[in-house]
């Protein structure tokens, strides 16, 4: 958490904390939230009305899906199908599921390519197919896995012209590029605090004033009668200061952290010829570096490398012990024997090129050593 | 927020915010939240796999009712009834009169007497006509308006017995009266933070093992599978330490504040022989004492006694400037002129006889002069 944001995060919970002045508190509060709101509009090219807070990006991305579905099918029952890129988060992925298992929705799945892009065109002939029965399209700003940005403008001008709500999910994006509600053409935009060096448990969807949503969680009608439950002032505020804080820096950041990121890239071909660079090299977070080591095993690879010091992350959801290759590299064409040899490595605001250097003189060695013990597990055919 | 509980969320917030150490960090976050998961259950009476955190109050609630409707129907297509008490939260009354608009679900309401209180043999007679037809049953475990503390026990046997779950939203009840979770026989309990001490926007439900719930948010598989989201590491430490306060401190705490608050009732009542003693004289939390003083307007009597310092509260909601009964009081048999004459007075941790004092001096004077200006705006008959 940024300290600015910790620090604005305990001045409102002193303030709002005191209880000899319930009521000019309570004024006082509902101020701070306003005003945190305004400034989250401000720097993400939003209305302040259409900033509705939420308990983080898992439960935005159930709103923007669930929510949207429920509202758009109830006014028209024709309207049953909902659509998302193959690629997104769980929190996307599995509110989709469940519509379809539970909802008795139809589920329309983008296909991505190689890189992970997926392709306006498709989006076009499923909206000239079932234009008519689309409840809500969920696709990410960018993905949380691979780095690749997506045409989310393109994609949302499609959507806008047949009248269908389109979300995405920008929890990896703000902050990393630029990132503007109103100029993307976006109905429904995530965004969640810790992701940006705010607090956890803090977020919002912004939501076009148009955009009919039913509430997840009903109760008090606070946001909008969207989103029921007691305001996190002080969260809220804190949230609003790490917004800001990453919006203002993002330009400078982006590109030194890209600048670091491509020197690790070159230096990781150079030195692993046969490494696989997956995503897409120029529609991509600048902190993101993903690379299949062919022969690998990227548990092992992550193992190694961490006890080294250096912290990674294979990207895999690993359940009950068992690790699934990554839906995501799945949908990119990977087999799974690729993509249970990935790796990722995140830059971020600390990063340096003296870590990239340690990485290098770690990486190729652990490489050779993971790959001995991949062959040494794998039968021989 | 308690100033120790405060300090345990910057601690946290600080040790899980270094980049540095990503990994171990992760380590040390999760043993962070089991370790405030075992402190929870312990001293609410229930196994640390009980304890789900969310986002607060609101969502626990909406679990409760909506997530076991959802799994129990989806098992029995049967069981498609929903009862819940006439004076629960809105959290609880509006996910049920949702699930009755949206889901075709049956609501039954149960009633109560003139203190507020649920009569068991009301649940019984359900029960015997309707028991294979129900999903879920929830009874608060105290009002927030009136205070009345509801017979949960003898509630939650009854639907034990007919292998119904039984859910109970403590919110207000925890730190005020005890509270045991196994010992209640209840199989869902909802607690929060901010009203005992903790942050905003954490909470909990404690759920048994054997229950199950449809998540209402979808995702990466967190709490049991159950809730998903990233877990707030600050915030359930923060909430641990508050409840843990709460809990500790209750006997002390609910001897000194009702006995503040008996003096409180027995001055008013000299004071103003007319008044009203609204709620349970005897099965009521300490610190709430609530009145209706005929022919005054409950929201004139607040901004009166509001000008000198004195904050209470209508207990009524008050939407687009249009002040609805309280539906607490019209359950309880109250006319729409005693809903509205009504006002509640919270005593609390901090609260002194010099704070009663001040209350009674002021009060004589402001219904006074509320009764003469409701009689000024009133037609007469």
């Amino acid at each position: 958490m940024l300290p600015e944001s910790l620090d604005a995060y305990v001045a409102a919970a002193r303030e709002i904390g005191n209880p000899s002045s319930l009521h000019a508190a309570g004024r006082h509060a509902r101020r701070l939230v306003e005003e945190s709101r305004e400034r989250i509009a401000a720097v993400l090219g939003a209305r302040p009305s259409e900033v509705i807070f939420t308990s983080g990006g898992t439960e935005s991305d159930n709103l923007a899906t669930k929510g949207v579905f429920f509202a758009r099918r109830d006014a028209d029952a024709r309207r049953d199908r909902v659509v998302a890129s193959a690629v997104e988060h769980h929190a996307v992925l599995d509110s989709v599921d469940w519509l379809a298992a539970h909802e008795s929705a139809v589920a329309d799945w983008l296909p991505v390519d190689a890189a992970c892009r997926v392709d306006p065109a498709a989006l076009a002939a499923l909206i000239d197919e079932h234009g008519d029965e689309l409840t809500v399209i969920s696709v990410q700003w960018a993905n949380n896995e691979v780095g690749t940005v997506q045409p989310i403008a393109e994609l949302a001008a499609l959507a806008a012209r047949a009248g269908i709500p389109f979300h995405t999910d920008a929890v990896q994006a703000v902050g990393q590029v630029p990132v503007d509600f109103a100029a993307s053409g976006a109905s429904a935009l995530t965004v969640t605090g810790h992701k940006l060096g705010g607090p956890v448990g803090v977020g919002a969807l912004l939501l076009g004033r148009e955009v009919g949503a039913t509430p997840l969680l009903h109760g008090g009608g606070q946001e909008r009668d969207v989103r029921s439950g007691t305001l996190d002032t002080p969260g809220v505020v804190a949230f609003a200061v790490a917004v800001e804080a990453a919006v203002k820096t993002q330009p400078e950041y982006s590109a030194r952290v890209s600048a670091l990121r491509d020197d690790l890239v070159a230096r990781v071909r150079a030195a692993i010829p046969d490494a696989i660079y997956n995503g897409d090299p120029v529609h991509r977070l600048p902190g993101n570096a993903h690379f299949s080591f062919p022969g690998c095993e990227g548990d092992a690879l992550l193992l190694l490398l961490d006890a080294q010091g250096i912290a990674c992350s294979t990207g895999s959801a690993c359940s009950a012990g068992v690790a699934q290759p990554s839906h995501v590299l799945v949908a990119m064409g990977a087999d799974a024997d690729r993509a249970r040899s990935s790796l990722r490595f995140t830059l971020g605001h600390t990063s340096t090129a003296a870590e990239i250097d340690a990485l290098m003189a770690a990486l190729p060695g652990a490489v050779e050593r993971a790959r001995r013990a991949t062959a040494w597990k794998t039968p021989r055919g």
